[in-house]
């Protein structure tokens, strides 16, 4: 044969016999794609019955088939099938030949008829992927409604807001809280349209030219769930757009838990010390024994890197190949798997850290400085007429006055604060209240309550909206 | 001063005096956020006419302010303006310094009021992007329609489809194209998700607390063509969730383009020989006078891997920073204006070489083997019933036959095929047709005529949907 | 205490107890730290034997850690060692549990001392590495072998040389197999600077801040076979360089078994036909009787995005953490066992693919064409005197008679040529000789005879370099 | 002509027409590689020497060639190179576009004898990118000088050190800074290797076979600096990996320069407020009048996001491609302006940074907290012979009873400690001194004294090694 490796043509290398088992192990998919085994049956059902309805299998095939297959189903969900090493490459190659040892070979041997690998892993993957991606838009779910619900709770707490980490203006506690929770409101809505294009059906494309027996795609797709077709044989087989998309949702939602992280490893800090994780959440060192450390968090932190590797790792792989099916687009499958398997653990645990994490309001207090008021001070001067410009100079002089003085701001007097700008008057030193200065920022987006509670009704809104 | 170098603190640094030219033009963004001009005018008289609105400007002082805002950006537009090197640090800066200069630092220093750089930048951003997004919708559609165009016309012609770029099946060179195109109608429809969540309003929203003034945030942000406010003020001035995503979108769109060029490439190459690009989307060579080099789908192969970079470093740079604003976050504008210009660009040229391109027909024709019809030969016993993986056996010898005998498939005789298996009768010869073959496929997504005419007005009323 | 989630702070979320088992199994890395368990090992015994040359162990102390270690690692290697779940958190714990069960507690308790599970991991994982590397090495030299023994032996052979996928001057086979090899000797020389920065010992750094007892670190790794030490203990817990950069390494070479890949896949199309892969690296068809598909080779092309990602996803995950040991570097792990394999098994597959390759000489030779030979041509007028700007033309211009008159330009009479360029002589029609032409390029580097010769010899100098 | 598109298939595209200004602007190079101009002239006076020495071009050719490339130089020096829109393509076709003009067609036209702009592009990359590594080495090198400067003066602070961001045990403020220290010293002696794999030249390769005319290009190698040739022409123009290692290299610097800028802005957080910036490498708020943000850092870790980006995009770029020159490869060189600025600009704002940053070592030593000297404290009793799992025990009962008392751990009475284990003596209060604490970190790469002064000397003999 013209493929075969002639005897006398020896390079030199490791292998020059007529089979290499390393190829075996790096070219079968069994012991990561059986994760399908369940939505590869369905799909064969629903397959055997649409060719049953053309007529390519009579009735009594068709039942045999259904009935071995949940045979098969049944191995697998209860631990008994065992797989053939070097024969079962891949969950639909096992799972025929299971079918075949369990109804024989000559019926088996019909349910391929017209139907490709190529088809069967691009649905087996979506409806395996739609499920997943329910799981996860319920995780997510709950978190929100944590969020939501710790937000109007503890809606009375107020804490220094950070801009580049310097302490910039004072904020609620749920403000903060609320500023994830719209990114990942964000997350929840953009899910929900990825779901749509995951949920669409290659079923009946073939190998990449389509169905030559005038099969029923829809009906096939109605059976499995699927919204609708993918429209285009080869697209239907090479696309593992569905995939990528996934992975570019899951990376932009580890970003934002990944800077929720960062926020809270920062707060848990002794320096900080705004939070405390519980313990289910922290873990001790080996060594040093007063340490608690955010290890839930800092987890998640790095698994962000992780997921977002997946994803670059695929785009790579798929960037680099010409249309329809190349088997480069079998590393899809791992990848997925752990990317899947790491966003879904990600949100719960956060959603774990959320509902058991204690706060230290007192200490978010402290942390308050009267500099952070300095805006605030010069939006009294803004309305008695000075140009924002000079009141912000003016204010400069302030924070000047009272680091030369080392007096904290609030405690300049008002003759000091006179001397700077003859336009203060007494009521100037009303100034000086965290809870009037974040009352103040009362329009829409603002960490006032009514602001901050119309937040918490968007987020309700876009969990409902489904 | 704290934060000054005491002068007998010398560490052998290259600088240790008042100021660093290096840190003046590491810092500044004016060289390339000017690109935002326009928007940043835009939106500083929205805020100005809400000011003025909530009393804080009178109205002679808001007519100030927009004639000179206007007059600014006059100057914008016909290159009169002058940047001031060292102190327009940004175009916020060097807009608001300008307008100081035409009338006056008094009513110029009111504009300020309540506002944030923080802001102003993430609303010039979306702004910007937003009008970007709507012209490379525009060029994608564009896009669509020649493949719709093309795909109709051309119709008839039969080519190979490859799989792992092995003659697979024939396929008409109208599924080839539609196989894309079907990419990218999905391009486009989330083209206009992205659209929605890039439109959203961050202005009103402070440097991270919010406004103090109770500003009209709806008013302004229907002034400026928002769709719908961003509920968090830190969130609004913290999140480029929308460059990623829209450099997500890119990132896909072209890879897409890339696989496209990709195939593009391989069947302009003399040994496939099935197109020919238009002279004005080639080159030739410096050295080899016979060359013709397809250029212009190699730069869209390759700006699919910038296109990428661009993203990558994004998500990277946002995935280590805490909350609200940071100045990390003013490395996504040049990426960003990067990454939209190689896309807009990319499909344009695609369009343009698509558009020009001459096929060649015969050579589709002669590249198909009697070969690639082996399914077929199969599929003619499974009608009689056979199962399917016993024809594909009996297919498979008779492939073997072929090459045994040095004779195309289709020139061995009844009898030859008939000792193959005996169930072949004489009406086999007629399966050896290639236009018959592409047929056959006509369930939905298939390569007949009836199933490319059904893609057409998909992609069709995919363009419609808006 | 503190931490404890209060009971009556029920947020709504999933988990408001004690302990959350998803937690434990988030944060646990035993299943796959048992890698290392060797490493482990080991290096515990030259931690002991350190400490009881500085008397914080007595002799029969140190026997007893020995003799139960190696126990433990007879357990694993034997696959006795049994896991103890929700326990055994990672390696090192698993170890010292089962040392504590094996020795005595008392005893056992004393292998820790001043010792971190932050050194452990690094020496850990630095040690397993370097041993990964060595057999990386191996393969590569071995395939590097292939490639000069193939270049030597098929010396003779000329194919198309392309650019831009376009033919454009002829070579030698060997020329093409050479152009990787150099490409995978620079990897050699390079995985040697690698392996360097591998091989130091952070042994002796304690969680951050180094050693309290004096301990001996350059004996310790003598013993285990460091070259050297990391001098500062924070960088020592905190590194994770040596990862990145071997994955920096990986991924470079994987592009280059890509873009090699790539190649051979073109050429094992119908359309070139230059080479026919061994049976034992392609697969059939399920669907299609008549296909051989280059799996091999794409799993290679598609693993190199996965090489990649890997790479991709943790230098994101070490971009976002302060200094030292932070939990996130745990994500090091997998990605580093799975970039290993999939970089040693490609390059072994590699080298099967090679090996076993066969190449179709007559389809190579075909597809020069003489249009391959008009910088020849040129160059042959360079050599009477004319500019070759001006012999770059005349050589355009017979190219385009060639085209006009629909004849191979070998076939153009010495009239018509003369017809071109008056400067033409009869001697132009020698021209038209492949193995002349490739001989012509004789300067270091070329493609003829002497030149691929002393490239095999660059390459078998890099191997002995070490 | 075969390629131009005929008037009659008009598909509805933006562009029919013979030319479409677009794909010039998509194609062309000459607004970025002007930065090679400097190279591609050295380059081709090296080139033209050796043809002349080849008998190719007669001295006075030679001697007219190097004359007007020299005026060309002078003209780009000066800036009075005109480039000519849509003629001068790139660096290459511009500089020879003028050299005729000067020195007249007739000569300039034999110049490019024999060469290709592939190798061309090829060798001004090269040459360009070693003088830019020589002046990044240079910047390093000073950057490591202020680390070890500043020390060796500022030795005897000590401050936490963390892990999780959480106080661990003390450290010396010079170990922290060393801890980088030897990062970057890393960095020096891998970029010292890298720069030997971009030092090597293509010239002489041709466009992808090699020169024919015999050319010596060792003697073209040693006149342009090169240490030595690239072996294979195919592999000479092919070749981008030397920019691939520059950034895998500068990504990995720009990862330690983010982390540690990450430390700083977190040490300048005002609750940490170990450091305080130069107003030089601060910047105020538009809106806020007491801010001071530590912009530089934030663009450093943000510009690591960056400088990965530009890697990223091009391996994905070159992962696409088949074997020799592509015109995708043209996608290289924007991306490695970017990065080598990025790199070398980051550098230096580093040095800038810490060459004028003001430490407070009061806060450094209030932050210093008994609680981080419970392992000294369990490290007593094992010099008492305890087991360590044992004292780690004891030392968390402390810990809990410090906790419970609400009195800081050294203040605890010597009876109370005795309560908690009976082996406590006397000099245990001997224990809660930070300064001892950190000397008994003595082993190699320990924070005590001789210890920093030992890691300093490695930083200054890695310096030295070149």
């Amino acid at each position: 044969m013209a493929g075969a490796p002639s005897s006398e043509k020896l390079w030199g290398g490791r292998f020059t016999g007529g089979q290499d088992p390393l190829m075996t192990a790096y070219n079968e998919s069994i012991y990561y794609d059986r994760a399908f085994y369940s939505q590869d049956i369905r799909g064969s059902i629903a397959w055997a019955r649409a060719n049953k309805n053309k007529g390519i299998l009579n009735d009594q095939e068709f039942a045999e088939i259904e009935r071995g297959l949940k045979e098969v189903e049944e191995e697998w969900k209860s631990g008994k099938f065992s797989i053939k090493p070097g024969v079962d490459e891949d969950i639909h190659t096992a799972n025929e030949r299971r079918l075949g040892e369990i109804i024989g070979k000559n019926i088996a041997g019909k349910l391929h008829t017209g139907r490709s690998r190529n088809e069967q892993v691009a649905v087996d993957m979506r409806m395996w992927l739609r499920e997943q991606l329910e799981n996860i838009e319920s995780f997510l779910v709950d978190l929100l409604k944590v969020i939501a619900s710790r937000s109007e709770q503890e809606i009375e707490h107020v804490m220094p807001g950070y801009t580049h980490l310097q302490r910039a203006q004072p904020i609620r506690w749920s403000h903060w809280m609320l500023s994830y929770g719209l990114a990942f409101a964000n997350d929840l809505e953009r899910l929900r349209e990825v779901k749509q294009r995951v949920n669409r059906s290659p079923l009946g494309c073939g190998a990449l030219a389509g169905n030559p027996f005038g099969i029923d795609r829809d009906a096939m797709a109605k059976e499995l769930g699927f919204d609708t077709l993918i429209y285009n044989s080869m697209a239907g087989v090479a696309d593992r757009d569905f995939v990528v998309e996934t992975m570019q949702w899951g990376s932009m939602l580890m970003l934002h838990l990944s800077r929720w992280a960062e926020d809270l490893i920062i707060y848990s800090s002794a320096e900080f010390n705004f939070v405390r994780l519980a313990d289910a959440y922290s873990t001790g060192s080996s060594l040093m024994p007063q340490k608690k450390n955010p290890d839930s968090l800092e987890l998640i932190r790095g698994k962000a890197g992780r997921a977002y590797g997946q994803m670059a790792g695929l785009m790579m792989t798929i960037k680099g190949i010409p249309s329809t099916y190349n088997k480069d687009l079998q590393e899809s499958v791992e990848p997925l798997l752990d990317h899947v398997k790491t966003v879904g653990d990600s949100i719960q645990i956060a959603t774990g850290v959320l509902s058991t994490l204690n706060i230290q309001p007192k200490n978010m207090l402290a942390s308050l400085s009267p500099d952070m008021l300095a805006t605030d001070l010069a939006d009294y001067l803004v309305r008695k007429g000075v140009p924002f410009r000079e009141t912000h100079h003016i204010s400069g002089r302030v924070v000047a006055l009272a680091e030369e003085k080392n007096t904290p701001m609030d405690k300049l007097s008002y003759e000091q604060l006179k001397g700077v700008d003859s336009r203060f008057e007494q009521d100037i030193l009303e100034v000086f209240d965290y809870q009037k200065s974040v009352e103040m920022r009362s329009a829409s987006g603002g960490t006032s309550k009514s602001s901050v509670m119309e937040q918490i009704k968007v987020i309700k809104q876009t969990i409902e909206k489904k």
